[in-house]
């Protein structure tokens, strides 16, 4: 019997232990992709409660206490922050097998030095002991904390950027934040701000946007403003990849279509954004960015919840569709150009695992260390089981020592704990199969792999 | 080298032996799922030779033999009952890995007290051994002493339940078998024997059914009837989930055509269908009873077997076809009315799993513990992996301790078995990781979930 | 801590290594489907280098050196073969859970009597190595070291199989080398070279094709062909079952305009397909042959790559549309007949696995054994999780027992490992099975599952 989640947490073999304590532990963290508000870096917010910090805005959490059907009064609602710290502390217990158990007690152990279980029991003591250490842990002292080096944000063609450029001109904090591009707006054509979101873009760029042909300038424009900002990446929130190959022409009707508030048939609307798309992959090859692809998801399932709290409030799933043609099509357009960038591929349907492993696998090129890869497992499947399934999939049609490894993809500042549950994990995987007979007995060979996926591979890839 | 099957069969560590023994062990079973027939409870059958109790109805193992290329004289045929119980156990030993090879023997080792091994070999030894106690028993002594509480049998809308109400009026019996509400003949408009179901359901509700209007007051009339009767749950065998949304004259329109004998197109057809789903689902709400969703078979693919057998004689296998919009699209209309049931999703493409943990997450109802759910793996899925995986699977994505756990969906008396199946393999799950220190060495926590899974939860979920 | 790949690699218990040191290692490799030259056996070919036995024509190889950046020049290109050598030993320490890192280190032990770890620091002494060892190691010594008993190839029908018969009339090889049929360019009615490659199969034949009823007596008359030549099994690489059921009449007009150079339809070109598969299915059934079906590879993805390269260079990865209700009404429609031949049922897309497995046992047939079965993990699936997923799967839902196991698949004459990594894998299973009490401690039992899914197995089911 292992004591719970100690400080060999995940690590089954002497081998896993020492990968971990001797190598992995230590690294730094550059964490390439999540949703950290920049504005609270910037202003060093400090938390008021742990209902707040830890509660406040986490879907995960939301849906787990829905599931034991808490009232949503004591989830987003207007209850004191100790009933719903405790609604959640009750819940915990029946949580066996889900990633919140650990990413919990992890965040509890690492950032407030509480090694006990929460539960209904504990709550009010674990609460108590929070918010006396929650003066000290502003936000700027977590990331620090966390040993991070470089934080990239997600961020609208239309921002400003100020609280980046705030943060950057700061020199008393030494962690690199910066914007990563994320058109969603710009490409979701069939949403109905869409016409109005172009307004904002053009105010931002600085021009009037009428045609097809404007819209890509002002993007041009901001593109190169992020680029002037130090934004290394963009990140595509995607239903499915469209499977509708457009020409110009058939794109700029579809927009100015749009723009007069007309309905658009699916076909030109996957033919505008898969358009717009390869728009986009051109430009991250010429700036030498990397473009994610995170794709699958099945948003606002319940229009009662988005009615209620808006998107991004627990009503979201996984879309089943296959997209393997659409997404080989697009990736051969831009190679036939010589203008594929550098692309992570993640898909929220696990069953897409071995689909983009084998696809990845037909778009390298010389110099480059995978270029295009299958990236960490991806919200739903954040999971052991779906990292331990992701991990073992890259590493068996592709090479794992390439592999960019883990982002938190979090909106909370507790979450690089992920970072050291996806460690565990890799080490763990590492040392069993050494210890297996499965891999040389080699520590430089194995810690190398543990450098390069912990962080080397990400330094180099995103030119950080 | 632990022993063949014996008391701590599955049960890989001391946790998991102590969860199984001291507490999952003498749970009683509340089976909300199955294919008995009542009448043979009411007549409380005593079967006459163990091919008749054993391979008689139970289409896996025919599947089993068929794979061995044995004759079908020897399967469903005129063969004597030992040359089939003689063939299936030569079989076995080649079924390594197959639960049918665990199935049996527990069977064996439970209900006829025998403990070897079944094969070639041993086939008369084990058949006399059986044999002599089919005598001593009888169906509801294999269900009594099978500690079974509660028992919904599968009924179509049309049945009197006349042996229901005999079980029921015998005080003899303590066990409740209850009816459940299963009106895929009512849905299932292309079928050439719709129109005369139509006759026999105005029969059973006593009035002419000429339009959609008149169907929907029957089959409200037949709701009521079950209700009456004490049915909690409702079951819909569906191919797929229909994704078309028609309108209430859309359907009519599309009932009447069917009447008529009229060729539906696939739009008709599944308008009807989609409709006649979402007025069951309404009724269920307002009922409180539970709504069952299997899909994803693509049966009798053999029309030869078909025609020769029959349906459900194991010419069934699995439909690949995705269903995520059109369940996420049903669920979200009935849950904007306020009208969406409990609701246990199943489906026979092992791919799924994972896309029903998250659509479920996104339905859940304040006061109610895991309102919808991603229901106990389903026939080609019910194996130690696939159960694993389900497991695995709901407990990463939703709460473990919510989950109403197992039912049979047998027609067999003697498949209480899997119920202990399904057990030991949850206790070994909990225990391995309490073992490995992902969750705390904690048997009242522990306890508690298995307490859940294998019974309390169904009783209250089902109201029991 | 196990030794890295002694005797007892992936044989994690002791009755694992008892079934394979004691049973599997010394059965004959009846390799029923790669792609092997025949040519290169009838002249017996010799290496002169280790890239060009190795590295050459082996697009896993290729891959997994583009994944790590190396440029074109040095992998299919004109560099000498050392530093191709070099730069696949330096890829290899990143390969952790790749297949190729167990496949080279187990064909440097087996056919060089290297046991150490290939790295960039042992390059060059491995190289010298095999550099001094390869003049011995002929083709034909290789496969008669390997244990290997029957090959089958994969031929065209226009082949005039003139290297298999000069093999079989050359006494001193004591290997059975037996054509296979493969007859993809004749289905693939969208070629642009369509038209030409009817010419020439009617050349083969012996007569002109100008209709369909034309094309499939030339197709028969090849079929006896290759039957006199031996020809057990043929095998069919598809993008997906096509979905139509046409015609002949149809089918007719479609292969009319095809050779007219006229542009078909989807419908048109799935129609003639559908079609000609079931001739081929009704014709293999009545010369009891083997059908193969491979589908689900979305071919030449990279344009790029198979402009440069041509076909089969490492551009190929996984289609994932469904395709089970059309695998069902092709096994239908042919078992309605009675002319469904024995088929080896084979998805590049790791989620058909349970569907194949369910979909089998559907279409047996009384005194064949796993008439219908679900092939070895193939291709992109073909590592240790794949074959561990395959061989559970098909465990879980069939017998097992029947299964007709391995085949290399491959391309070069070192391939045979493969068989030994299957053999372990497999071993391994039923060990553990055993261990944990799972199955009986049943030597005979457990040898004689190891020997029909090694060898005997294929030998009933191919008629060799």
């Amino acid at each position: 019997m292992k004591a719970f989640m100690d400080e060999n947490f995940l690590l089954q073999t002497e081998t896993a232990r020492r990968l971990y304590h001797g190598c992995a532990a230590a690294l730094p963290i550059y964490d390439y992709h999540c949703h950290l508000n920049p504005r609270e870096i910037a202003e060093d917010r400090v938390f008021s409660d742990m209902a707040e910090l830890w509660l406040g805005g986490d879907h995960y959490k939301w849906r787990l206490l829905r599931a034991n059907g808490v009232p949503e009064e004591e989830i987003t609602g207007n209850a004191p922050g100790f009933v719903k710290f405790l609604r959640f502390a009750q819940v915990l217990p029946q949580a066996a097998g889900n990633p919140l158990y650990h990413w919990s007690h992890l965040e509890l152990q690492r950032y407030f030095g509480y090694h006990g279980v929460l539960n209904g029991d504990t709550a009010e003591e674990v609460w108590k002991l929070c918010q006396e250490k929650l003066p000290s842990l502003s936000v700027r002292k977590l990331i620090v904390e966390s040993n991070v080096k470089v934080i990239c944000t997600t961020d609208d063609p239309a921002d400003d950027l100020r609280y980046h450029r705030a943060i950057r001109e700061d020199a008393s904090f030494p962690v690199r934040v910066l914007p990563a591009w994320r058109p969603d707006q710009a490409v979701n054509i069939e949403k109905p701000a869409f016409p109005s979101y172009v307004q904002k873009l053009a105010a931002a760029a600085g021009r009037e946007i009428h045609t097809l042909s404007d819209l890509l300038q002002a993007l041009e424009t901001r593109l190169s403003f992020f680029d002037e900002q130090g934004c290394r990446v963009s990140d595509h929130g995607l239903d499915a990849m469209p499977a509708v190959r457009a020409t110009e022409r058939e794109a700029a009707a579809a927009f100015e279509k749009a723009l007069r508030g007309e309905a658009l048939s699916q076909a030109e609307r996957d033919g505008y954004k898969g358009f717009l798309l390869r728009f986009f992959g051109r430009e991250y090859a010429v700036r030498g960015w990397v473009m994610q692809i995170h794709y699958g998801a099945l948003r606002n399932a319940s229009s009662r919840g988005f009615d209620a709290l808006g998107p991004d409030t627990g009503f979201d799933c996984i879309r089943g569709a296959d997209c393997s043609a659409a997404l080989a099509a697009f990736f051969d357009d831009l190679d036939r150009e010589g203008r594929l960038p550098r692309t992570i591929l993640y898909s929220l349907n696990p069953n897409d695992n071995g689909m983009l492993d084998a696809l990845a696998g037909c778009f390298q090129e010389a110099g480059v260390r995978g270029k295009v890869q299958h990236g960490a497992a991806w919200w739903f499947n954040d999971t052991k089981q779906g990292m331990e399934a992701q991990l073992t999939g890259l590493a068996s049609s592709s090479l794992l020592g390439t592999f960019v490894g883990m982002l938190t993809d979090s909106r909370s500042f507790l979450s690089y704990a992920r970072h050291e549950y996806f460690r565990r994990i890799l080490c763990n995987l590492l040392g069993s199969w050494a210890e297996q007979g499965e891999l040389p007995d080699d520590t430089a060979m194995l810690e190398s792999i543990v450098r390069g996926v912990c962080c080397e591979n990400a330094v180099s890839y995103f030119g950080f």
